[in-house]
């Protein structure tokens, strides 16, 4: 039932339902040994060649400013002192430089498009956190926490304006499309934050609802990520489109997976407390579908969340009380179908990718991040 | 001495100290009255042709955050009901479209550049409420205060987002460039923001670092709104700077006028309190001139104003105890520098316009504008 309600949305045709190609069954090792080394090296090289750009291009935001961001970013702690830092899986300027040599241009060229993305990218979570009341980030104190709400409504504009300032400076025609197709993007991040805020008052959300939710909030910006350094590079518009139908069915994976391990991921690998999403009573992936299943486990998850919500008492609930609605969730299915729409979302964005001609390395490393995004445990 | 100060800045040269074109002394009834007729055709004008494409660009964002913007524009009250509504002054649309006629193009190329620069003003006003705690803006209640701080961070970075979109997507070449220059506008509102808030913390704030903080807050959008349309309308960089010169001192002319407002105003003209400036401590132009001027005044000034600064019963001051603040700030020189700061900008703007050739008609509306900023009771 739930693959048919799925299967009806614009965004999973029925023929990507089943997503046999998904390393959910393990390749031949070896096979699998390569892509982890090839994405590996795809992420260090985003890493490497964005950082030292993002980091010169925040150190222009006046004081206090700059320090609040390094701070987000993870390059110092609260009290100013360097540290290595976790500045996340780096997937977005992995695939900005990626998306530059579809044209056979340099990896470089997509750099002010990694960073622009970045940017945008940590101006969200810097103001979602803050309307959220999120306290932790990357195993850190987020920066409303530490430096105040002013700063993080600040600094995140901040970080907007600088995102189209960075495309903008490079005066091209390509700079001004690029910064075009962002802002359509952004656009939809805050109309998926939107949502995401409008949802928590609400008893009940579609699967639709949801997915097109997290199309907003995540699927926008990975198009984007997917796409910029093409752009940035001169490729048509057929192209950019062709990129970002990949970038944001990648991304709505990404989210399904990002929900699973909201649930069930290891606090260890997440950096989050256990049941996390529970927690904050999230109305993520698994819980909808599980409510949208019907059955007895579902009626019971409902009438158990229900409670939940006039409960004054939530905040101290214990382990054994959300593993309860866990398995609830699981055995209505909605961890299952959460797992399964994450392969067919991986389906359609490697399979996005037939209508542009590139070389078969380039072809072969999206692929790879697709399977990454799939795998990833954190 | 605060002139000396003042002129060894680098925006206040010392041929332009006096500002004897400027109508304090009243000009002659006639000319007054056509200035006047002139002015409030251009305002009308202005708001006439940007209210109802901004009004359409605001249609776009996702519920609720067109019924928040619709609330903030005053176009409907909290309950959702249409209203009159006061806009506002309405200055920067009609300096956008006035720009557009210096190169000979019509006023209407104008429009998406004032709608761009209104989104990007609301935008900061938006956010900026939320940060300074501001509860009342143009006589009602501010957005958080309404729809909650959620609602106005959020609808704050959609109206920036769009007045982004709003540009960019004419998809020209001159698009391109007025989107790079209302970003770098952004980017320096922003600081100006930064410099306001740290500025709170310190004792002391100099003219100079005053005079900065305002010319980022005031100065830059201004700077915007004046050339913006010029640019859409394809003017040289010799041409936007120019403009852009104008609507900078021009904003910085505004700004003192506002600070004067903000202590010496009439509570029914400006919509705010009594002493609105001093109840908020606001280090603002005439405060910071008189306890930069020394002499005993001065001197008393700021040992009265630390004195409140420590104060945990300044929310109960009573009118006389602000009155009587005012008066030293007075006695100090604070408000006749202010007023004479504010015709010294008044004189830079309006000089500036002579480097570059435009028809005298519109050259003549620019100045009856730059005339009305500082005359303005509101």
């Amino acid at each position: 039932m739930l693959n048919e309600h799925s299967a009806a949305g614009p965004r999973t045709p029925r023929s990507a339902t089943r997503g046999e190609n998904v390393p959910t069954v393990p390749p031949a090792e070896k096979a699998a040994e390569e892509t982890a080394v090839s994405v590996t090296a795809l992420l260090e090289r985003g890493r490497t060649l964005t950082t030292p750009v993002l980091r010169a291009a925040v150190d222009r935001l006046a004081p206090p400013m700059d320090t609040v961001s390094a701070y987000h970013f993870g390059w110092i702690d609260a009290a100013g002192r360097p540290t290595a830092g976790d500045g996340g899986k780096a997937v977005r300027p992995a695939l900005a430089l990626l998306s530059a040599e579809v044209t056979g241009a340099s990896p470089e060229v997509g750099i002010p498009g990694a960073v622009a993305v970045e940017l945008v990218h940590n101006f969200s979570l810097l103001h979602d956190d803050l309307m959220d009341g999120d306290e932790q980030r990357r195993h850190r104190d987020t920066v409303w926490k530490v430096h105040g709400p002013a700063q993080a409504i600040l600094v995140g504009d901040a970080m907007f304006a600088l995102a189209n300032e960075v495309l903008l400076e490079l005066g091209t025609v390509e700079a001004g499309r690029a910064t075009r197709r962002l802002t359509t993007a952004t656009r939809a991040l805050i109309d998926g934050q939107a949502q995401d805020i409008s949802y928590e008052h609400r008893d009940r959300v579609g699967v639709e609802e949801c997915l097109e939710m997290e199309g907003n909030k995540t699927g926008a910006l990975l198009a984007s990520a997917s796409s910029i350094g093409a752009v940035l590079a001169g490729a048509d518009d057929h192209t950019a489109d062709t990129l970002e139908k990949y970038g944001y069915h990648l991304g709505l994976a990404f989210q399904a997976v990002d929900d699973l391990l909201g649930i069930w991921g290891d606090p260890v690998s997440t950096g989050k407390q256990t049941w996390s999403d529970l927690r904050q009573r999230k109305k993520s992936l698994p819980v909808v579908a599980a409510l949208a299943a019907g059955g007895p486990a579902s009626e019971r998850l409902g009438e158990i969340l229900a409670a939940d919500a006039k409960s004054s008492d939530f905040e101290n609930f214990s382990e054994e009380e959300f593993a309860a609605r866990a398995a609830l969730i699981e055995e209505a299915g909605g961890r299952e179908w959460t797992a399964e729409e994450a392969r067919r979302q991986h389906t359609v964005a490697v399979e996005a990718l037939d209508a542009v001609d590139m070389p078969d390395r380039v072809r072969a490393q999206f692929t790879a991040l697709a399977d990454f995004v799939v795998v990833r445990k954190r």
